[in-house]
């Protein structure tokens, strides 16, 4: 039929039968049932990188924060809102008894606290005008747990960052601090004009140095990315299919 | 022509030649650039009595806080992120060299607070692990302000009160602390199921008293209200047409 000539037209791309995980979006923090902290990722580059995944072929399973971006389409999506929640989703998709993950891509704009005691009950304005303080607590580093896991650590974990000043030495060291294999860096700084917009500006940071790549639409960033995961699972380097 | 007829049937209503101000939405108050704190509100209601409104041939002015909910068409749109940016908006449009407003409807979900200090640069994780504390401050009671102006207060001002017990009295209280004209209560208790879905359960709270609703979508909520808010300023025993 024609449906099936077009499932195999799209699933006969370098990644098929592979599957990689995706982080995506803000979380968010609850401070009491109608009010939590939020932060201003878009879950733009997230989505658009699911999406180039799976155009190679790839089973992607999408873990998202409550971001506007609409969802991708032919992935699996697992909704969550907090940090902790993020890392739960995560865990459980990196399970002994879940179908291995080849790639996992930590695109997420994870808060780096929670409000360390949330409340049951709406906060109420006090009659004397005195006002609540929040105390935080540091939410878990889902990068770091997973790029740093004993067992079930997938092939490929990639990082972003984002970067106000000295881009490289920044995201090279954050590589290292995390223990994952790529650092997608991105130039932030308010000259770029990226924040907020549809382009970035991106260098690779990975055990083989500092890449820079041209500036690009999130699209083609996500593209680019996902050929570049490709050629890593699928080339002659690769532990899977080296040279034994 | 066909647009021309559409046109007059639209703004042929009890309202036309009136103007109506709408809050709407939640707001958003900045920690630093990329975090802020958010509450759940999604602007439907807000949006709904616009709509409504705007059927019954009034000119709408829609002040929105970053909703979900798509914007009016119709309706003048302003857009602002936190309580101050809607405090200014609405100060705006109710300046004596604007366009009189007959009535207000305060729907928006205003942040009671906000970050004291909100920090110009991204708030950094600390390597010592320690965390930071947020201290707030009370934002402007936006509903408080306009109800008790000298001059310029709008014929109509109207209050939201989410409630989750006694709400009659709570509503009660709220109308004669604020010194609105009504209070629209909706019964946000865990037993109705409403907070979160598409009903609403109102009490309309005036000085003649409590009128309870039934349970009504949140469009037919915005109707009736429209409706009686056409009424008022129309009836028999409003001050511009009663007797004299």
């Amino acid at each position: 039929t024609i449906v099936a000539a077009i499932d195999a037209a799209l699933s006969a791309g370098p990644l098929t039968g592979r599957r990689v995980l995706v982080t995506s979006g803000p979380t968010h923090e609850p401070i009491d049932p109608v009010r939590y902290i939020a932060n201003r990722s878009s879950g733009a580059q997230g989505t658009a990188l699911a999406e180039a995944l799976r155009d190679l072929g790839a089973e992607v399973v999408f873990v998202t924060g409550p971001a506007d971006a609409p969802r991708p389409t032919g992935a699996r999506v697992i909704e969550v809102q907090s940090a902790r929640d993020m890392l739960e989703a995560v865990d459980a998709a990196l399970a002994p008894d879940a179908p291995a993950i080849d790639a996992a891509v930590f695109a997420a704009a994870v808060a780096d606290w929670r409000v360390a005691s949330a409340s049951n009950s709406k906060i109420k304005k006090r009659p004397d005008g005195t006002t609540p303080a929040l105390e935080f607590a540091e939410n878990p580093d889902i990068l770091r747990t997973v790029a740093r896991r004993a067992e079930g650590r997938p092939g490929l974990v990639v990082g972003f960052a984002a970067e106000t000043d000295d881009v490289i030495a920044h995201a090279t060291a954050k590589r290292l601090r995390k223990g994952c294999d790529w650092i997608v860096a991105n130039d932030v700084s308010p000259a770029t004009g990226i924040m907020g917009g549809t382009e970035n500006a991106v260098t690779l940071i990975s055990d083989a140095g500092a890449e820079e790549w041209p500036r690009l639409t999130k699209t083609e960033t996500a593209r680019r990315l996902a050929a570049r995961i490709a050629a890593h699972l699928t080339g002659p380097d690769h532990e899977d299919r080296g040279a034994a």
